[in-house]
């Protein structure tokens, strides 16, 4: 595509780089920018120079925080015994939004996966390991994508944290709420009936 | 959904203003953004401001410029008694990319739909019409979709140019090149047969 402005032109490809944004999406985008109101413009602007500017990744759990220690790390009131790990801060505000988990979180920024070249090293899998020396964290609750990915990334954490006795736990896999059994996956379908729960514990929640 | 951060919340709401932009996807390019080098997010921060600060709407043809008049209306060379009318500055580029139109455009800024409460007082419909009064223009090609809008507003055009001496044309429906007969509609079929063309008007292209 030749575009009559560099401008445009630039704009384009800026943002083209965003996640899924093809040159037409990113030139609907640029068109319909044009259009908006100038103070719209300029707040957008601020906003993603803010995005740099104001907000870091938490020291102790690398969530994305305002200040250098985020809100649920810093909160006396949450137990400090557990700890879930999660891949993006999508998933910490998935599980937050639940209202039923009152621990702390560990973002490991990614999931271990060889095809896109991302390692153990890539990941916060170091810092989560290093928490277990001082002996305060009784649990790690790993709640991870049920991928390919997701199950690598746990077993390598179960490698790593299998020298600490700390009790490792994953969230459970079974049949969503409100889904019907008849189009299950045999795969889900097998590891729900053998992960079965005592009944009286879903009359609890 | 509830976000840890205002800055977050605020960018998440204003990328959601973009067409085609639900919160979860604006979500995804927020933490896109957030990891990314600090010179490629104030790159962009400048550039979603230029877009207001450096580009205006070419005075004659209303197509998008970096001066007053854009380059296809001061270009000298172009044939400045044909106007081609288009939806918006896409159809501009998409034209000027066949290489085979010098003539100028006129750029309506959107089709006329009652659905979407768009009347023609709201597009460049007044000063095409203008335009007419000089003499000058001897052609004007409608270049608009094939759709319900496009046809509505191609037929409110030729109303309004009628008094005028001035030939008004379409741009050809038809079958497009490399489709097979056999998948196309009726409708498109039969326009195609009944504005057939001398096939020695094909070789000369």
């Amino acid at each position: 595509m030749e575009f009559s402005s560099k401008i445009i032109e630039k704009a384009v490809e800026a943002f083209a780089g965003l996640p899924g944004v093809g040159k037409k999406t990113a030139l609907r985008y640029v068109l319909h920018l044009i259009k908006q109101d100038v103070q719209d413009i300029e707040q957008l602007s601020k906003l993603i120079t803010q995005l740099k500017t104001d907000l870091r990744f938490c020291v102790k759990c690398h969530n994305i925080s305002e200040q250098n220690e985020c809100d649920i790390c810093s909160n006396p009131t949450r137990n400090q015994s557990v700890i879930c790990v999660v891949q993006d801060y999508r998933d910490v505000l998935a599980i937050e939004n639940t209202g039923l988990y009152k621990g702390l979180y560990h973002v490991l920024g990614g999931l271990i996966s060889p095809l896109e070249g991302i390692t153990p090293s890539n990941l916060n899998i170091e810092t989560l390991v290093n928490k277990l020396s001082s002996g305060q964290v009784q649990e790690i609750i790993l709640a991870l994508n049920a991928t390919m990915e997701g199950e690598t990334t746990s077993f390598y954490i179960f490698r790593k944290v299998a020298p600490y006795s700390v009790k490792l736990s994953t969230i459970a896999r079974g049949i969503a709420v409100g889904d019907e059994l008849e189009y299950a996956d045999e795969i889900t379908l097998g590891r729900s009936i053998t992960n079965r729960i005592p009944f009286d514990s879903m009359l609890k929640k």
